[in-house]
């Protein structure tokens, strides 16, 4: 009795989109209001200059832009890159190599360290390479390289970063909400995330942390999109109840947003945090108890909001995220460009950030190996979770 | 007893956003799924090329881009325009003149057929305007320039063009699914709508309906947005269950659409339109009887979507919308740019588009107006409307 | 384009059921849990012996049962009568009037003193009959008998009562939360309300006010129900967090409540009862305003949240609501029993207590009373009741 | 860090009240219309006469009453059943033995036929008794006597009362719709279900099939329940568009139902029935692969729906189940009554039977019996589960 394709999953533990709170589906239905109604406009102000400062731990009031964090980040390209700038892009995996080709759009000279896709930056050769060429202006990390489940040193690169004087673009997309992240903490001038990873929202909304410093960037480059979907400036002042919208937000997601935000507030970021490590410890316990590799080199720089676990020799790693799915109702994500084959991920994002999940993903991992030939001992992956989360791990 | 500005609003008759249809709500609040889950592919697929193909009754398979509907238009000015390219803009109102903003970014010279802000397009002017300039090769219109509440005659335009063998961009955000229109009828070769006005959804995502010579154009645009948020030819084939996305689309709203195409669809477009428009006519009605004057020159072109009404001498127009909700709950639509001040809009779009509702919001305007100190006649623009309504208009 | 019987209607402006607010829909769709999960029982203790409570304004902690509220009326009859009992049942109407049925089921005897169904019943009758009958042990009053929309004075007839030292039961259903009353101001023993009336919920819990010595008195009667729907002493406990529910709550119901009580609480009941009265007020001068006559005998004793409008002479009322219906999609209530066919009422209750809706159902009534071939003077009404929300009826 | 009493736990695996499926909480967010508008006597009629009966594979049209399912069996007991009746009431667990209670209430003489609580009717014993006692004319019997986890041969024992001529209630309560039982197929005169088990609905329904024969009887009982929340009657024919309510339907409650029976007969009864029963086999495998015991003596008689693990020695069960939902935010039922502390039930009811949800069961149950002290092999129990899903077991 197999899922079939088109029935919904019972349990979908990705990487993103994940599974919204239910909280966060009922503020999604909440009635649309016109964006110029005083009750939309307190609202916005609300979510944006209160709420959304409070979890980002910001001084200034943060942006939203109205797409999906991709957005963000290519608008962090086009806003903070100038046409002559020397840009260091830090690549520890496909996200923060893709961020170079917006980079290289913009800039004059794109230099690249690059580590192995299961290893992180270090800080050290950051520095170096800053004292190589000072003419480096901006530079740019993924704090949390989804596609290989690992985790940036973005304080200590941010400290590298600001002693050099250049200005710091931090994608914390699949890292903010789910672990002791912020833009002040790692000195972001740009600090770009979204609620549709470990807030809990569904994807169509950028967050982003901008600094004094990267505001007086923007304004200065005559290049950074103004009147676009692109731009960041429009929508500078946008969060004032009294200021216009350069256009129409999405007011749907922006509900969504507040109930998220009133969940993460409410609960308390450090529990949420916990919850989300817990999570990700139960389940690197449990995976490897069978046997499994986990994807990072070590498990010190491995995410505490997605688990990726190396897809063993000879196993289709397309059918295995299959056999999990139509077996058990499991969703996986699957890697992305380089990791993509090579490695499965199983996301601890918001709702499904719960250890118990840890241990079902296990299950259902270890069962759809089976189901490729590959014979691994759930029991013992499910009874080391378990231990895990009673903390006899 | 006046209506906070903090409490949500009686009625909302905007221009957009507007109030959604409560199936829509409830579509927004489906579970979220992985965007590459088999389920969500197939229900991508689905709203796209089949419920939203036939709603714009074509033959191609529309898309879908991830941001509101001005969007969508951006990504027509940045990949249907070439560097060299002669623009013909026509200029009817506000929005028509916006465009004309994103067409300079981007050719090489941009003509403007301008017509006062009342009135509608002359389609012979725009085939005078062509022979004069047979280098002209993208024009672009607003169907319905929305701060004007005014219809341009695009079937007649579409004509023009396509026989003067350019390509042509619509602008139909606030009309389609309001009325009759569509891409094909009108011969546009990109065609720019969205769900968030007639089809009674939250802004959040652009409609485009692209003509097999677009499909074309755009690729051989060297310039064309391509991995950007601008793209439209990113997602050419981001609709097919197999394919996969550039970016992660937004799943809450897809599923909101697919709520919103069944209702559109499952009423008959035919009794929709006959819905705005019955709507519309007696809203005309019942402001004109209360001796207010329509901003539109002529009834003819008189939007079905939204009912512009000129304010009278000396009134304070914002006053008068925020004398209406804090008095009766009802919010309508101010102008925008160079109408702003001079009119206000009521909306009938999506779920709005409900007779009983024109009948409504002449008793509010006019009991706001007599807020303002302007007397009308109240009983005389309702029991207008309501004559309209009743087939005795 | 007439409304079909098989749409959803544009505006329902019944007696009930009434339409939910859009934050009690939304809380019906939270999460369904256990009943005897902590965080339910948490929340049933604070829905009822903390939200409910101030809302009804009462020492004593309120009792749900768990059906609509004609469960709590026949719960009250069969639990506070004994079988020896003289029971004086107040009627001024169908309501009043059908309690006695039940009252009868179970008292010795049962007297009646009933007035005209458009008047309201004198308290000096009630000392007078009580006088004459010392033996009079529980006597019973409907505070709004809906069906003729009129108001009974029950905290006149509950001083008269409590002198003479009979127990009181008042039917509040249709009052409460659109209207100044309470258990204690009116010396109610046992307090019927429900909360698909004034405060926006769907139909399927009743609300009781016991008073102590209305516990004493049921715990005192061997007849009344216990194990049973029927009964109301089973649940005297279940608020606590620790104690046991009699039978399975309304999870899903009780959720609704909350979110209903939130909105009471938040508004402010003092502000409710504001647009209740102010609705009421509009509407009754617009329908009078059209040359219609109102159904109470004086507009002192029409109800704030209905009003009754008297069916013109030849009018078949079921085809005036169907038209109001089908050509306006607004949908009124008719009379019941003997006010079945002589009135059409227009409710104004919870959500749809909103001044504005008064004037629309006025026009409403008046075309759908045109079609029948009465001609009335709409404008005049809509006219009239925007001048009573002006202040200036 | 575990779960706090207040916060929503992250599995409810009960036997009821469950979680709902996500579309049933949409459909009881529908707005909510007058009980007397058209549509909503369309869906009523719809829901009823269409969707139930074909769920039901029932000739008649069943009856929906308007309270939780034991309102269903009380009103069964008060209808059916005459004075002068001889009951005989088949006890093998709490609920079987608790309708005995209101039997009494109503019949002449109450025989029971019981079991231990363990252990399932024997229809030939049942064919005995009635043997023995001709003057049998009414007899109960509990499908799924859920605080045992035990099902009863219905089947069987409806044959042997027809043969025998007596009429019979059969308590389905927690077994419809989530295996193969109908009211025909167990020549059931009154059958009593509700939504809210296998179904996935909120409680707050009963489902009543009445074959003819009951009709007639009930008619012809005088002391059944008529102008009662307690009547059937009342119900008979109010599925009718065109007749009456007798009281007030829980509109919200109906919307929700009718959403639960689309998922039901579009899933397909067959296969919700498998999952059901594949949910089941997992729990079983896995919980007596960690060494416990289950409580029914035999797994022939274990429940497809509910499995009920017996508590070993010197174990709290109450603190058993509170370190399940502290620690992993799983939620278990207890017993009642006479098992009461002596099982724990595991719920695979309606969304809640997925055979994954049973594994991940049985590991909440190992950890949480570990934290009590009681050492069990909860890889044992995990690999077991999964191998029972995977066919291997």
């Amino acid at each position: 009795m197999p899922y079939a394709p088109e029935q919904d999953p019972v349990l979908t533990l990705t990487t993103g989109p994940v599974d919204a709170y239910a909280a966060v589906l009922r503020g999604l239905a909440r009635p649309v209001l016109y964006d110029y109604d005083p009750a939309f406009q307190l609202t916005y102000e609300r979510v944006v200059a209160d709420k959304l400062r409070r979890a980002l731990r910001s001084a200034g009031v943060p942006v939203l832009l109205h797409g999906e964090p991709v957005l963000g980040l290519e608008a962090a390209a086009a806003s903070l890159i100038r046409r002559g700038d020397v840009v260091l892009n830090l690549v520890s995996g496909v996200y923060g190599k893709g961020f170079g080709f917006w980079a290289k759009r913009y800039c004059a000279e794109l230099i690249e360290l690059e580590v192995p896709y299961d290893e992180a930056i270090d800080p050290g050769a950051v520095e170096a390479q800053l004292r190589a060429r000072p003419d480096i202006a901006v530079v740019a990390v993924c704090h949390h390289d989804t596609p290989s489940g690992t985790i940036n040193p973005v304080r200590e690169i941010g400290a590298v970063v600001a002693a050099h004087g250049a200005q710091l673009i931090v994608d914390a997309v699949s890292s903010f909400g789910g672990m002791d992240v912020d833009p002040e903490s790692c000195k972001a001038d740009i600090f770009v995330t979204g609620p549709n990873k470990c807030l809990g929202c569904p994807p169509a909304l950028s967050i982003l942390g901008v600094s004094d410093r990267a505001w007086a960037r923007l304004k200065a480059n005559p290049d950074a999109p103004r009147a676009s979907m692109l731009s960041i400036l429009d929508w500078e002042d946008a969060w004032r109840r009294d200021a216009p919208f350069p256009f129409t937000p999405s007011v749907a997601e922006v509900n969504g947003l507040e109930a998220a935000l009133d969940l993460y507030l409410g609960e308390g970021p450090e529990r949420v945090w916990a919850r989300h490590a817990g999570t990700a410890a139960a389940c690197r316990a449990g995976v490897q108890a069978m046997g499994l590799k986990l994807w990072p080199a070590r498990e010190a720089i491995a995410s505490p909001t997605a688990t990726a676990v190396r897809t063993p020799e000879g196993v289709d790693e397309a059918a295995l995220r299959a056999a999990a799915r139509a077996r058990y109702g499991v969703v996986f994500s699957s890697g992305r460009g380089e990791t993509l084959g090579r490695l499965t991920r199983i996301g601890h994002m918001g709702p499904t950030a719960q250890p118990i999940h840890a241990a079902t993903a296990v299950m259902a991992l270890g069962g759809a190996l089976a189901a490729q030939g590959v014979r691994v001992d759930v029991g013992a992956g499910a009874a080391a979770a378990m231990a895990a989360i009673d903390g006899e791990g």
